[in-house]
């Protein structure tokens, strides 16, 4: 029944899924091990035979399954015959009373697709099984090869040479089927998994092994090398793995009079254990009974540490909710509201996918879920960009780790600045200032804003001489109801009032802003529509003002002499002079917007006519303009620079999120050189005092250098049109129409990685505090394999700029499907 | 002329600073390469003949200097001679005209040392070179091996079993005499280093081939394994010199009809050069004539390969100054008083030391700069701690790039807070709440403290039907006259005014708080004073009040029994109750201050027993209390947490900086349970609504777990007394007497990795405006290798906590040296 479960959930994965980066599903029932090697010929064979011996003559395992996906060098060469005949004969030699263990073979599936067949054997999941049940019921070996090769050499020149291509997706879909497969309800059936060649050997499509079978992530068996120059190979192969994210169990290696085994177990001291096996006889004839037998302590105690290790890590993992409801503090997040079991313990992250600990019908499993909402709007990175970061990470920590910035420079703060100003920042800006994270840099824009504004307005010409004379001046921000700019408090000052700026989340907030209300556009049924807040009057505007075929026509430059632009250049006019009549003390000293969507306010996206319009009027009364593009920049809409789409640009922008792939906090604040020039004199006084501790730190810098040029590049980019400059629509535009159509929906969006979809709701069941969308959140959480966080009653899904148009189709068909039955 | 230059700094660098695993010093005028191998026997030292005959018979190098410094099996191998003696040959191979060339061999030394020597000979720097001179005096090769084994064995072992052991030190001093040694003033000499072994093979002491020679950051040559299994260690070998922090500048290896190398130049595409060679004769007594030959092309392509590595590298260093001048805008710097000349080049660190480009009479080099204001005051690695957590951030990048962290729970973010709440926050912290740095982690913490205040005065009962009905009432701070926070509008509000809180900086601000002068303690001469503000009346002291022999009596319980407590106690009741008479709606809703000592504000060591009084007394009161250990924390003063010091605990505190490592943000907002409870309720609206989109990030979090656990654990920090779990003096205490005793001196502090020193100036030299420290930053900056920046008139030295007491010592003489040279 738990295997018919388990089968279903990779049918329905494989259906709505792409397995060919995304993490994998993942039984924990059973220690399950993958055997790498430090290099070809090291014994990783000899070590699956000889764990597999020792688990079999031990009482905790019941059965072990043993999995070779690529094998070269055959019919000649079999690991799993080896592993199959060999292992009654190291039984017999470890523990004389278990020799009647294993002793048939029969034969579950014709032999392994060997390259030279014909073509039409290509494709098929051909593999040949040695299975075996022993006098014992419960003990059992079945030994597996799925691929293989004839000449002994590397699989991707084995099958370049013998014409039998396999893709990761074809290997990748066995292992997981093979994951899955024999879990029983009763006892451990151990599993291993022996990969080909060494840790970095390719694969037949060339994918190395580590990365190969890194969606599963099982933890690592090691095999070490015992000979000159093995300590470096064995140290080199770990790292590798690491740099894989692998948790490694233990190393094995073999003894060659060169003690390799006590340095590594001194250097991986605390680390990971370190094993040493007798030296193999090196005659060919030898049957290695006696090696076995000298041999058979030391896999009993490798598969007593890797017991040790399975248990420490599945007590771990099942121990996580409960600790981190007890200990963690988390952000936006009611406590109270959260039961423990609905905590989500995150095992590690696969390109889009979460790899997520779960319990289902008593069976622990590792499960992917599709990160939809892209963990707060960082992530970039597919699977192979996680990878590209992660040695880039190393790198730059290696040999940077941090240095300080100011009057300094190092080469990824300076490759950066270039990247941004020859991208977001080209044709406007000329400085780079760096912070932390969003809320710093639109604290920074303010800063800046706010000088160039006193400059051009002669307002603080006597500062530097009497500090506080102009205190009586207040300046004030013009800004957008319903935008968002961050939690600290100049950022939130910003902003309009809302259930997070209450006197109960931040007394010292006031709101220190002209607040306008925009126009907004969105999508029900087949058309795209445009919404004016009441304050607008706008009886004199036809149906084709505000309803559009697609969002193509809004964007469009020729809106800017309708009927739509003079009423907002009226309003806006009318707002600004009513404010500096009524304050005379008061300016408005910045613009702050997130052009085209505003995020957290509910991703509504507004009308960018209107914003171009407040953008030039703002311009021309030397108001000094900021755009807070930390969400809408690095293609998040489908642009690099949102500005593309307003067809406008800033004398400020800030940057951060996506900037870095979404690996590590970093944000940049982009400048005019007017604005810059702003803060020059001879005094130390008027430089801009605000920096933080990690400014331009050569991690953040590195990791943003790697992703602005990945996101850029149509090679690395699949999702690039070159051409324009812009991403190809991710989201299918007939299936939102669709959505959108739905009577339980009320509008729906998507540009670029967004798609959000508006429920319906009324009462209280409005706004930030409605639990009406937890039901569906719950449903595509569970049933769908979807990490989706609602806004309000907004469901939103976003992927990455790399993201393939089937997975988010995929995504976007589970949400169809679980609003229909909401029906 | 220019020799006796390098070597004089050489000399001094060795006086100064421990050169174990600082950077040093590299002259880039010609190029030079380390030559690593993917493994051992795979022909490096092939390679390095191969190259220096390309060299030799090219106009552009006048000389090749090649370097062995670890040989084993000596004298039977020596990769020296072997270089030496066929290179002439390989001339005439390649080219004919080139016969006359390196014809005679001068032996300049004695033999090199050898195992199972005498032990007088252990210590001694001896070599063998081989050094020719050629016809054209300009062309010469000199080969030199420094250490040598008998056993053709890794060095870690010849050095065991033969009884030589040779210090890391040893091995880079004499690397670093090589490097400088020879540098004439025309014409290129090329430099080679050949390691021993593969990447990860140890030297005589067990430190690896690739942490050895970190120090000098050689750009690599790496040599592949064209043989089975030879993709494989050739990238894991890469990927160990990328978490190295070392450029591989060309890979090239030995065809073997596996077509290793096409994978590799498909792989490794953009990032590095892949070269082969033709397969090597296996016949040993073949004298590779023939091979040389055939393989001239490829090395003459190496050589213009490494030649255009190496030019572009000079080229961007030396182009760095003027780009960032022209791009960058640096925090707290006022650009027009930064000369392009004066930009730091930082093209490194290693530890403590940055490792920057200087031009010094014309000859470009990478010179080591201890970071004596630990890149604001975040660092604590040293060169080990890097490189471990080098590994630790690729591997947290591969395993979990960035989760979300709102109801969802990962190893690194439970494990850090884990370690958080049994180290900083043992005996009253139970929640963890993490942020991104200093100053978000103080916004977070008045948020926590105004709700527990709220709560406790019975403020805000109905504030949840009524957002903003509480206008009227007023939150302010209690804090100290000095104190800062950050500088989000947030934190700089809790401060006092000062320059950085201008109208012309922030226009905002408004200093929301009650700002009270603390009394401090420094060194002068032989004692510690404590000095008393104007507004505190102390006619009744005793100099046994106010002069102590040690701040370990400035610290001691006692005192709270004395007069100065009386009266700090009636100043701090009497400032209370005289805010409250006066402000109705305004409360004392937070106290916050740095614990023992001010950093931004000066570095001024305020009277703990001043603090605890303060901290006692806002207890009374229920006002909550908050620790802003940004920078004191995790060791910065010599305890874990400065709390410690003070003998009193917060409600609230904060931490960032050294958490980590000192190598990406993070910050923690650490609570009671009682902070916590403020915001329970069935409400989201109740819960505390502030994040960050890296809210608990992998990376930062993996680091601090490492960061913390090192800084802990004597095995790894051995400045740990572990009985008192405090560091060991660092700041010679004598010495610091001594400076604080120099007559332009105003007064010193000295406490864990802190030792600051204030100038004696006056009128307008004082304050942060103040240049007055300049030249003596300047000296110390061009002269001695220290990266010192000034706070006003205050000169700091920072050191991490694993930091040698030794190396401090060294700075500190410096410092020392130069002030007494002002007088």
């Amino acid at each position: 029944m738990l295997r018919h479960l388990l089968l279903r959930h990779v049918r329905r994965r494989r259906r709505y899924s792409s397995s060919s980066s995304a993490a994998a599903v993942v039984p924990l029932s059973a220690p399950t091990f993958a055997v790498f090697g430090a290099n070809t010929g090291v014994g990783k064979t000899l070590v699956s035979a000889g764990l597999s011996a020792a688990l079999l003559s031990s009482p905790s395992a019941s059965a072990v399954s043993y999995l070779k996906p690529l094998q070269t060098g055959y019919p000649a060469d079999s690991d799993a015959r080896f592993v199959f005949t060999r292992t009654p004969a190291l039984l017999r030699a470890a523990s004389p009373r278990a020799s009647r263990l294993v002793t048939s073979c029969r034969t579950l599936f014709p032999s392994p697709a060997v390259g030279a067949e014909p073509p039409h054997h290509e494709r098929q999941e051909t593999a040949v099984t040695y299975g075996g049940e022993g006098v014992e019921e419960t003990k059992v070996l079945a030994c597996r090869t799925v691929y293989a090769w004839r000449e002994p050499v590397s699989p991707h020149l084995a099958a370049e040479r013998e014409g039998m291509a396999v893709g990761d997706d074809e290997v990748r879909g066995f292992v997981e089927q093979w994951l899955v497969d024999g879990v029983v309800d009763e006892g451990e059936v151990w599993k291993v998994l022996e990969t080909a060649g060494g840790v970095a050997s390719p694969g037949p499509s060339g994918t190395l092994q580590s990365d190969l079978y890194r969606p599963f992530r099982l933890p690592a068996i090691l095999v070490g090398d015992g000979r000159l120059g093995g300590i470096s190979s064995t140290l080199s192969a770990y790292e590798t793995l690491l740099l894989r994210g692998y948790d490694v169990g233990a190393v094995i290696l073999e003894d060659r009079a060169l003690s390799n085994d006590k340095f590594l177990l001194s250097y991986l001291r605390n680390r990971v254990c370190v094993l040493v096996l007798p030296q193999v006889p090196e005659d060919p004839s030898d049957d290695l009974t006696d090696w076995f037998s000298e041999s058979s302590s030391v896999f009993s105690l490798l598969k007593d540490t890797l017991q040790s290790f399975h248990s420490r890590r599945i007590k771990r993992l099942s121990s996580m909710q409960r600790k981190s409801k007890d200990i963690l503090w988390w952000p936006f997040t009611q406590h109270n509201l959260v039961p423990v079991d609905s905590v989500t313990v995150i095992d590690s992250r696969c390109g889009e996918n979460f790899s997520a600990y779960k319990i289902k019908d008593n069976t622990m499993m590792l499960v992917p879920q599709f990160d939809a909402c892209a963990s707060w709007w960082t992530q970039g990175p597919d699977s192979n960009l996680q990878i590209e970061l992660a040695k880039d990470m190393g790198y730059a920590a290696a040999r940077y780790g941090h240095v300080m910035f100011p009057e300094n420079v190092h080469e990824p703060a300076l490759r950066c600045a270039e990247l941004l100003l020859g991208g977001v920042g080209k044709g406007w800006a000329s400085r780079v200032y760096y912070s932390d994270n969003g809320s710093t840099a639109i604290e920074i824009a303010l800063k800046m804003a706010f000088r160039k504004f006193s400059h051009d307005h002669g307002i603080l010409m006597d500062s530097e001489k009497n500090i506080r004379n102009d205190r009586n001046i207040q300046f004030k921000v013009l800004a957008l109801n319903g935008s968002y700019h961050g939690d600290t408090l100049g950022a939130m000052e910003a902003q309009a009032p809302s259930a997070y700026t209450s006197f109960l989340q931040q007394p010292w907030y006031s709101g220190r802003g002209l607040f306008l209300d925009p126009p907004t556009v969105y999508v029900k049924n087949v058309t795209c529509n445009l919404s004016l807040p009441q304050s607008m009057k706008h009886d004199q505007l036809s149906s084709g003002d505000t309803c559009f075929p697609s969002l193509a026509e809004v964007f469009c430059k020729t809106r800017d002499t309708s009927s739509v632009s003079d009423l907002y250049f009226s309003y806006i006019s009318q707002q600004l002079s009513e404010f500096s009549l009524s304050n005379s003390s008061e300016h408005i000293a910045a613009l702050i917007i997130e052009p085209v969507i505003q995020g957290a306010g509910g991703m509504h996206m507004i009308d960018p006519l209107f914003q171009r319009v407040l953008v030039n009027e703002c311009k021309n009364r030397k108001i000094p303009v900021i755009f807070d593009e930390v969400f809408t920049g690095f293609w998040r809409l489908g642009v690099e620079s949102a500005s593309e789409l307003l067809g406008c640009l800033p004398d400020i922008a800030c940057y951060a999120k996506l900037m870095t792939g979404g690996i590590v906090p970093l944000a940049a604040t982009l400048a005019t050189e007017e604005i810059f020039e702003s803060f020059k004199s001879d005094s130390k006084l008027t430089a801009l005092l605000h920096g933080h501790s990690y400014t331009a730190h050569a991690m953040g810098c590195s990791a943003a250098v790697k992703a602005i040029q990945w996101y850029r590049d149509p090679s690395t980019n699949s999702n690039l049109d070159f051409d324009h400059m812009r991403l190809k629509e991710l989201w299918d535009c007939a299936l939102v129409q669709q959505l959108s159509s739905l009577p339980n929906v009320k509008r729906a969006v998507s540009l670029g990685t967004l798609c959000a979809i508006e429920l319906k709701a009324e009462g209280s069941d409005a706004g930030y505090a409605s639990l009406y969308a937890s039901s569906l959140i719950q449903q595509l959480r569970k049933e769908d394999d979807m990490y989706v966080r609602p806004l309000g009653n907004v469901i939103y899904l976003m992927c990455g700029p790399c993201t393939s148009r089937d997975s988010c189709t995929r995504q976007l068909h589970k949400v169809h499907r679980r609003l229909c039955d909401l029906n």
